[in-house]
């Protein structure tokens, strides 16, 4: 299942050291104005080789509309986005043809599919998030325009929460050729109420689910999360009154669908699964291996993490909103 | 979108206090051995009035399977399923005509809708949840044929871990006219690798999905979740020998397909919103009020939760082995 | 696959001898006025029992409206709709365990699932589309309201056009313990240009795949049909004035959406394969065998069908109508 | 909705006079051998340029695979498929920009999206079937391992039924600047018993959506189609021996499950909307104007739609394929 959305549907493909990656979006709404500038942007802040912190594969991630668009806007036809993938160093990834890295879809893929493009992790790969992030930018364009915007930010990174003391864990990680986690929020603002569909489209239900498919989270809060476990009903419920609710528990969202406030995501991220350190693996036959992984990784992959979050958060919500639109057809 | 599954869709139905609740499984593999005495226990684990921890709503919940079925065994056409509602005592709930119930879905479903069915909650019940429940025990049946089980368990409530505790902290709740929250956890034994379809189809982010799926959930983790954030790579990837990973911290999925390991989920569960304590709100005119909930509620959701909570991750398992016959077909 | 729709989804249950037909209606609008009364009508003009010319099975086919509709109005949730089968003559079925009535499904039924509800042809029977005409009266009755009608009238049966022949036709048949064919024709008025959905959610595509989709349909024609074969494009172009079109060979609908125009569908059905008369067949170990179909049967199926079409067109119109509305959002 | 099937789902895009045409698939099987030879030859059949009978636009039609094959076998990724527009003379479509070709969707789109590409139809374009053609190719090849095949053939031209004389036909209708329709005959041989999912999944359902989404068709039979209209039901019935059925009049369908025999198929394909002959329309502000449609389009459309037809009843066989796998998963 290569395809996210019911209203607005993006179909991502592309293998890491395949041609090329991008998506399709089917149901982009007509009219938006939009060129490659509106999405660039977003694929700059995911892409690597752009600070010490990410990974050195130095890809330019250059996007190329190839349809839907109209002199300048959208026309509700499938928009195509292709992204070419140019410094692809298979090299690098000789030995995954016979070895599963640890933490890695290597082993997984093998087993359900018989085969794998292992090549920098194939389709698995991180890279894949290209499409997400292209596809996404067109949903923020949308939703701008409705006044809904959507920002992360690191909260924590191997315990450490102050900037700096990020930056310090992250390079003492890569130069102990290892890795570390942390924690990401995202935070939507201007959503209206009534975003979201009972029974088994909640928007939180959404978002759960569009966090944990991004690789490496593995976990998700909505509002408090899991603080509320230790609360009394009284305590945790957010008080109504004449001018709006007076606090904000719940994240935003109440019975699945949108309260009108802010709505609050977090989201924990493991450490890269691609380390320098020799790890304990076996080959394609079974057999007990050593491999450590060579290749450009990122010692910390949440901050390349926050723009795929904000972007599959951003193609909820527009999903969402043209959903809405069915409700008083 | 009362529709959940791609393979084994079931689509529930009903209301808290209207004639009947249920649900249509669409997609139901032919030759299931099924009769009401499979479903009838799962039913009677999640229904109300069977302790004092739990709502002293007296429901029998029998269910009634209408088509599907014949000389008991699944046919491969569709398997409804039905409980009438009995015991509905919809005077208590005249209040609610006008006022929103603070923490629950009130306020959205009237901003969304514009009309709701207000008695106990209408649609937006823990009610609704029989049919997933219903469908669920279908599922597991299909699931043990092939080796998979899966069993939840309360972890914690108020921060209590011991048995004896929870209880004792779930009764001063009741007698204090409060509510909490709490943590279980749900492990699934003997399932295979190669469960979950790569990119939006991960086999985390169905469960993520379908357990904040489940009202009153605000927080979910995939092994050992939000703890990866503190951690380095070399702590956290699984080695791999030839006997089998050696640890667990993925919870049993890899790029989100099963490993073969045991699959674990924690789920973060808010403190039961109707609480008797007076409670500040607004009603249909914005206008400030005060609320004390009234009607017969659970001083703590969880115990109910833990079968929905199976329920949903057999639904998704069931939807997996499905989707991964298609791969060698 | 028992669901129809993507936005207006329907999904229908039960089998001919079963306890109950029915539907869920799944995206229903909120804020329809409904109650049996609205969907009643429908049914009585599908049920047997009614005329010499249709099966003698005296089914009441009351329908129950079980959810989705609150102090008379749907409320946006789930519409379940039940029809309880109580004129079941199972005893007239039993050599269909074993033998595969010519013309009828229960052979392919045998080898698809390898079992089958063989009394009265189980879920295969016409029995099935109770449902599908108790959801598409609540179609219908939206879609009355944006002041779009849907009629089907005969145009022929076993050649003949007049109504006095025609039911001379059927007669003789009935006699002789035979069946007859015939045509007919749905022309839905009032629908604005606009609906229908390229490339592959074509209006004629859909409304194509839902004629066919009712047992007996063989053909399907949208406009002037196979009859354009024989044309020049300069005869079958409709030219457009500001006046509007001066003809409409296209029956109302160009490049897969509605032109404004009438739209125009006819069908082709087959004559009722269960007959008196002794046919050549198979038993379950496809040794030859003979038979006779007893049990109470339409000797043309045709005016039963009529209403059938008419629910399924308006469950595609409707789909297209919500559709639609995202268009503009 | 630019989406066809649910288990082998392509999602084609693209517009005539834009960069690119194509399409993803999603759900193809891992394993099957596959490079840019295995699509090319289905795409020539498909393409202009060819004979002195199609359009003269000459497009060579390269297929290039992005995606989902490594070391020349599918992956179970997504297989994008790329074909670049060469030869877009959009300077031919200048006053398509405001005036709507009689028989075309120029109007229809601009009524539904309020804006379009008006070059050479854009999304409406003929051109568009480049992708289904392109993702049938791959269906074919998975088909052909289990011994399905299809193909379709020309029935008839104008009222014609020799070849000569349908060349006559349509060189003659050419020279006068006008066009002509047909019909066409698809089979399918080699298909088992058992495809198909009743009740809105039905074989004959899905092909005649099918095939009523391809532009120009504007009718579908299975078997014998309309002619059943005029027949008893002890002719029309297909007897059953233990050698097999004794005749095909069903067309290999039975209650939407296949039988193990032909598959057959007819479908109308109305006579080319552009034509060189002048003829009345309008334009965007709805005065009446005259177009005689410049550049370079097919006197016939029949001999270019047969391979489409073949291509689109390919795709919905391989999802049937892959469907029936989870009957006994």
């Amino acid at each position: 299942m290569n395809t996210f959305g019911t209203n607005f549907r993006i179909t991502t493909f592309g293998e890491s050291h395949g041609i090329a990656v991008g998506c399709v979006i089917d149901g982009c709404p007509p009219g938006i104005t939009l060129d490659e500038h509106d999405i660039q942007p977003f694929l700059d802040r995911r892409r690597p080789g752009t600070s010490p912190l990410v990974s050195p594969r130095s890809e330019k991630d250059r996007v190329e509309i190839l349809s839907g668009v109209f002199e300048g806007k959208t026309t509700g036809t499938p928009v195509a986005l292709l992204v070419k993938n140019e410094e692809a160093h298979s090299q690098d990834y000789g030995e995954l043809r016979t070895l599963f890295r640890p933490g890695h879809a290597d082993f997984t893929y093998q087993q359900k599919y018989g085969v794998r493009d292992h090549r920098g992790g194939g389709r698995s790969s991180g890279r894949e998030t290209v499409g997400r992030v292209a596809a996404g930018a067109v949903a923020v364009k949308f939703l701008a325009a409705k006044g809904i915007s959507i920002a992360g930010t690191i909260l924590e990174v191997h315990g450490k929460t102050a900037p700096a003391a990020i930056e310090a864990e992250i390079l003492a990680a890569k130069n102990a050729g290892d890795s570390v986690g942390g924690i990401a929020e995202i935070v939507v603002k201007g959503c209206p109420a009534g975003l979201g569909d009972p029974v088994f489209g909640k928007l939180d239900a959404a978002i759960a689910g569009a966090m944990m498919g991004i690789g490496a989270v593995k976990g998700v809060e909505i509002g408090d999360g899991f603080a509320v476990a230790g609360r009394f009903g009284s305590e945790n419920n957010d008080p109504i009154t004449k001018d709006g609710f007076s606090s904000n528990h719940a994240g935003g969202i109440l019975g699945g669908i949108s309260t009108g406030q802010e709505i609050v995501v977090r989201i924990a991220v493991k450490p890269t699964p691609s380390i320098a350190k020799p790890q304990r693996t076996v080959d394609l036959h079974g057999k007990d291996a050593e491999i450590a992984v060579r290749g450009r990784h990122d010692p910390c992959i949440l901050p390349r993490i926050v723009p795929v979050a904000e972007a599959m958060i951003a193609l909820v919500l527009i999903d969402c909103w043209l959903e809405q639109a069915k409700i008083r057809a």
